[in-house]
């Protein structure tokens, strides 16, 4: 099974919603990308049809907005 | 460890995002509670803070809200 992707950027909803979401799922199952740090996944997670973070895209595509931190053109800007 | 409360109201997006919190959560860690049909509980979820559905209160009292379904005054009107 292809891993979740969980994108966030750093602002602390994110860091919170990390935190929450990383008690819950097995560690080994996500994938964190923090987009404010490497910010050539930025495409990638629009192509995902991320609008904001943070969100969790799970591995059969679902995108799950959790909160709203930041849309991705704030990330961008 | 106390679970956390998964809040939903069974409308589409909510079934989807139920489906793939539970994918990824322990279902042992989690209790489902859909508003439309147990309406008792709608207090409890917005004492806990919960504005709209899906959410996932999280064991130490965070919310989740993940996307947007249904505002809580949706689900009571």
């Amino acid at each position: 099974m292809s891993k979740s992707i969980f994108y966030h950027a750093g602002c602390p909803v994110c860091v919170s919603a990390e935190h929450d979401i990383l008690n819950l799922i097995n560690p080994d199952a996500v994938e964190i990308v923090h987009l404010g740090e490497d910010r050539s996944k930025i495409e990638q997670a629009e192509r995902a049809g991320v609008k904001s973070v943070p969100a969790l895209v799970t591995s059969n595509g679902n995108v799950l907005h959790i909160n709203f931190g930041a849309s991705l053109e704030d990330v961008k800007g």
